[in-house]
């Protein structure tokens, strides 16, 4: 038996009810964007009482398929507007699925202002608590108390920063050491959690399931057994390769060489301080610390590709993950090069529960605005912390670059569709743009990785800088991304199954083995393309057009140092994304 | 000959040119509504060199017709993302009426970053002049240190909210004794100026033509009368009438006593401290306090409605203009009842260049964030002063509702289209809340000003409650007053001409003589309704909805006392407005 645990905040009740039939073979971002698309309001306020905010682990989630640990949570964006899927590898996904929990459903919206709760999610059922003595409080201290109060639980949790509904506050799970490193970044779910008055989810898995039911088992075992051998045979996934290496860190000095690492706002495609910043001093210097940095740890059970690299403070005590794109973010993009400030500033970020891409972003554009200089980490730490306590001064920063630019009358103002661009260039890596552009989820590197091609010759070899015939190219990266991040897996997967077509067989096999069902690797891209047709359609309804498929002006206009590049793909092939999908 | 002239603050050229064949017939904002349509690209960012901002005279103004000294600005608004135009009566309409220009078009940008300039239009030639001595000036010293330079000069200006290209940032005008009061308030054009690189206009009338030319005097000087009698004739525009008597002001009571007057950020429609902030209170009180204090005064030569009212301080020292909207949004929209308290906040809002409405809009908004309390001038007034000098603080009241509540986690925003409500609760107006919602400007009661017929019974007499069958209402309106700021006539007169059917066809008159053209009353209705369409049409392309078109969603089901009603006219009711207009 699955369930969908619906809890619903203004009665403040809890019910576990069988999956509609619809949703029974779905699963992570699948589910979430169904369910959003057939439960929400399109035009609602996103931090009103008819938005809903659902949480559901991936189809494979809970098996032994590696790297399948992720939880999507979908909703209404405050920072965007339309709809959004953003997911986590956490042991929290596997402990949901293990219970035979299909997905958490929050409705409503609590009577008492400012009140909050926790739901403690155990065995068969569920309960909600006041949470008044984690209210205001950082995440870290939140993860302490928490297994102090409830002994050791997997956790989905929300900062001041979405307490206080910030269109830039992520939602962090537990890493499978209980640190609440893992998050749901991007698009201000966070902000949607905290309008719902929920601080927590606590999950404590007393049901003794091993693991998820499996129907066909056969095929299953063929599956992980190849998506094994893809993952352990290929240059980025394997032991020792790549990322287990460096972490996407390695991408400091690649992306910094082709004149692709945006710099000072977008200013520039290249920043004098970039090797300071890339993974290879990264891990040069873990090791030398010692202490307790890690190079490549695993953020769940069943992950080989372990590329967390913990970053140590120069006493060796443990500080913070360190991920190329909060590195980037808070780092080049704000022309800062000391990486233990950048430490800091992320630890801050995750402290707080803010999203450090958008943060990052925005203090840019501040930076911009000349509020603060590039470069300057003090200034920047100090307006952190002021956005992190609530001030006025700072906490503009919680509510993204859009919002910000509009604040500070500033016009270069790096996002699309609201949403803070990454790290990577459009005009250097033009098929990724096109991602950015028409993604539903506003600019996403995550959300069709054609880098992949552009930049490591990974699934065939593409010109970054061309700017024609790459419309299938995005069309292609963005469906096969929607169907992984329905089948739960990670998307560092990708490089291996784009190489090795059996690899690729392997996940649809772990699929049907789990539900029984006989996709072909054309069914599943056909169903990528289905949940972006879905998502497309929630955004239309929501007033999404054309339009918001556009490139910030000032990369249409300005030429990037140093390539002199412009963003000059035509209108019409960011359209045909769309348009002329094979449905 | 009549002169466009072209302002390039990139080049820093001006080119006096004779006016394109197309827009000869036209002025106001029929003449700024179709050149942004043609000129500016509808996804541009309005704080870039794309954008452009036109000044245009109406049909009629700088003749003899009563109340026709007004002037258009149009732009792409920063505020609302869509096409803007905003109008304000001033002699300086007139002046540019009689030298013989047709508009006034700012494009570029100037190189210099934080350059500002002086556009001095001098008889039938132009110039910049650097505006170092002007930069930070706030509005009242520039009118004072503007006449010692220049002597007595017409000016358009921008305060320190401009320069800072705040969205809530207007651009300000001469009454007709130098007093810098007129205000092309909404929308944001002041940031549009400021991101120019415009400080002011200043308008140095030598040229001695005492009218613009009237191609058939006889037409004219009908129509002229046909419309003066109409004002001297009905109860709100005769002297000693309404409007020159209390000015707006007198609807506080009026809106109070049918609960309709939003309250503390709409949350009420009645305010116990209204009758404190009534036309009859002020009125009362300037004759008390004696000193510079006026009752009926026209902003223009020629107005003949004259309903300013100039409030003098305690001390009798002239102090502000208090017009109803900015009484009502500094006032009861924020629980304030201190009618000098409130005086002073319209006073640093019109030095600093800030839209009293949102303002006073936003500071609803903070304060049901709780980040100060209803009714606390004193904090409000820090927080103004915060906003003028630019600091963090306070920055936000100058970025508009909208983007104040993204900041502050606000769902209780009163805004459409991104621009903050006026002073009449749409659940109970119901037909003026179909134009807020529909007009292409974003919420705006100047739009088309339904409550004529549903709180005055003019033009007809319709149930403000009755929420089916005001489709064709509020098209009506809308129309009309297109036409009406196309020909260059103030709002104020549509009270007579909506009743005397005379005072209407001697308005269709005065432009008749003026162009020398044989519009019919029926003509001028399909010009109003061709200019909404090409505003719309703009919109659309700059990517906007039905989704637009919406009502904030806690009016929907937020019930308003005391009358407990909420905003239920039917999407169908508001896409019919213009989806099945005559064309």
């Amino acid at each position: 038996m699955k369930y969908f645990v619906n809890v619903d905040m203004s009665e403040l009740k809890i019910r576990f009810e069988e999956v509609p039939e619809k949703y029974r073979k779905m699963g992570g971002r699948w589910l979430t964007s169904q369910f959003v698309y057939d439960e929400v309001p399109p035009i609602c306020h996103p931090l009103g009482p008819f938005n809903k905010l659902i949480f559901a682990p991936g189809i494979v989630t809970g098996t032994t398929a590696p790297c399948s640990g992720r939880i999507s949570v979908g909703s209404k964006s405050p920072l965007t507007g339309g709809i959004k899927e953003a997911n986590a590898g956490t042991p929290a996904a596997q402990a949901l699925a293990k219970m035979g929990i299909k997905a958490i459903v929050i409705q409503g919206q609590p009577k008492v202002q400012n009140g909050y709760w926790i739901l403690r999610i155990k065995g068969g059922s569920g309960s909600l608590e006041p949470a008044e003595e984690f209210i205001g409080m950082g995440i870290y201290e939140f993860a302490e108390r928490v297994k102090k109060k409830y002994g050791k639980v997997d956790f989905a949790v929300i900062g001041p920063a979405g307490e206080k509904c910030m269109p830039a506050a992520g939602v962090c799970f537990n890493d499978k050491d209980g640190r609440p490193y893992r998050y749901a970044a991007r698009g201000g779910l966070g902000a949607v959690m905290g309008a719902k008055g929920l601080k927590a989810i606590v999950i404590e898995d007393d049901c003794n399931n091993s693991s998820v039911t499996v129907v066909k088992q056969g095929n299953f075992k063929d599956g992980r057994r190849k998506l094994i051998e893809a993952l352990r045979g290929h240059r980025m996934t394997k032991p020792g390769g790549l990322l287990n290496t460096y972490g996407m860190s390695f991408l400091m000095d690649v992306l910094n060489r082709i004149g692709a690492l945006p710099t000072r706002n977008f200013r520039a495609g290249s920043f004098e301080g970039a090797h300071k910043l890339s993974g290879e001093v990264i891990v040069e210097m873990i090791k030398q610390r010692k202490g307790e940095g890690t190079i490549g740890y695993p953020c769940h059970p069943g992950c080989i590709i372990q590329c967390g690299h913990i970053w140590p403070c120069p006493d060796g005590v443990e500080h913070v993950d360190l991920k190329y794109e909060s590195v980037w973010a808070l780092g080049a993009n704000c022309g800062i090069d000391d990486i233990d400030a950048i430490a800091e500033l992320i630890w801050i970020c995750n402290n707080y529960g803010l999203d450090t891409i958008e943060v990052g972003v925005t203090l840019g554009v501040a930076m911009e605005a000349g509020l603060l200089p590039f470069g300057g980490h003090r200034e920047a730490k100090r307006l952190v912390m002021e956005c992190a306590q609530g001030k006025l001064s700072g906490r503009f920063l919680g509510s993204g670059a859009a919002t910000a630019g509009r604040l500070l009358g500033v016009r270069r103002v790096p996002v699309v569709k609201g949403q803070g661009m990454p790290g990577y260039d459009p005009r250097i890596v033009k098929g990724l743009g096109i991602t950015y552009m028409t993604s539903p989820m506003g600019s996403d590197h995550t959300a069709g990785y054609t880098a992949a091609a552009e930049i490591f010759g990974i699934g065939g070899r593409v010109n970054p800088l061309a700017s024609t015939g790459k419309t299938e190219l995005s069309r292609y990266f963005q469906s096969i991304t929607a169907f992984l991040d329905a089948a739960g897996f990670c998307l560092f997967i990708l490089f291996a199954v784009l190489d090795i077509d059996d690899g690729f067989r392997g996940v649809v096999e772990t699929c049907n083995g789990v539900l029984g069902t006989e996709w072909t690797a054309d069914d599943v891209m056909l169903m990528g393309a289905e949940i972006l047709r879905i998502e497309r359609s929630f955004n239309e309804a929501a007033g999404f057009t054309k339009a918001d498929d556009r490139t910030p002006e000032f990369m249409r206009y300005e030429p990037l140092p140093p390539h002199s590049q412009v963003y000059d793909v035509a209108a019409e092939e960011l359209d045909g994304v769309f348009h002329n999908e094979t449905r």
